[in-house]
């Protein structure tokens, strides 16, 4: 299984795809794409698109990882950064990838063992993890972080989703646009 | 002129398309896309996104207006909207379609002549304004309203962008990488 972790911002969205057979973990790639900050807003959106979108068709990954959203106590922070993940979303989407979301305790436990671990720990754990040369630079070190996390829980939270929607399955008010099939 | 004009949301999306030629305004399309809740999330941004296309690829217009977000006072409403707008975004930039974006007090101005106007003011107005047999729905009435905002707005605000541009242009700052010519 690939999969694609994404760690989205309007200034920075780092991407990290590795490996998972079982518990062996391989590095595939990572990276950090560099918004230009004097760009319009739909033009800075659109380079998340465009890079991620290129991203899936180099990388081919089977599913994709996001975190789930920190809410910045700023509005203007939480609205600026909710269009980069709307962005980077669509690009997973036209790329035909599911994605799984998990909060960012889900993902420092998966990776540190603590949802109390610090981004140096992040980094460094991600490198041990996939035995790396260097330490990966933050942004693309919590999307690796995330890719890993889906890669343990992934195939557990899929079992669980496929008995919820069986369960939804059987309920009436869920199946009516008939759009949870498959 | 082919304006569009979109009014955001992750249940319903909105967008109206017209003629403006000088002052006189012509109907040409509106409507609102309805997403399925129960679908997941970025399942949700593809059908915003998707359909944006479909109506920009129908439509053919030359530059999209929409208007500047309202600011929840719940963070995570916050963040939904703009999640929704993030792909209504990125549906106008693979649209290849300039965005310009005005207030809710600008549309309103434009439209009803006063900022305080009510919702069925502004589409009392739309309908008047565009001949139209009925009173369009909420959603594409804010639309085609933001559309009309960019028709009467418009011009004169590409003549400022234009100056803005070129002052930016003589700076030093600015121009490093090469993105704003053109």
């Amino acid at each position: 299984m690939r999969v694609l972790g994404i760690d989205p911002g309007l200034r920075r969205t780092g991407f990290g795809v590795i490996d998972a057979d079982g518990p062996r973990l391989r590095y595939v790639a990572s990276g950090t794409i560099v918004v230009p900050p004097a760009l319009t807003l739909s033009e800075r959106l659109k380079v998340i698109l465009d890079n991620l979108r290129q991203v899936a068709r180099d990388t081919q990954p089977d599913v994709a990882a996001l975190e789930i959203i920190f809410l910045n106590t700023n509005p203007a922070s939480t609205l600026l950064l909710g269009q980069a993940r709307g962005a980077a979303l669509c690009a997973l989407a036209d790329s035909s990838l599911a994605v799984h979301e998990y909060t960012a305790l889900q993902i420092k436990k998966a990776v540190v063992g603590t949802g109390r671990a610090a981004k140096e720990q992040v980094q460094m754990m991600v490198q041990h993890l996939l035995a790396l040369d260097g330490a990966p630079s933050p942004d693309s070190a919590d999307a690796l972080a995330c890719a890993i996390c889906h890669a343990h829980a992934g195939p557990m939270q899929e079992k669980l989703e496929r008995l919820g929607t069986t369960l939804r399955m059987s309920g009436k008010t869920r199946i009516r646009n008939g759009r949870l099939v498959g």
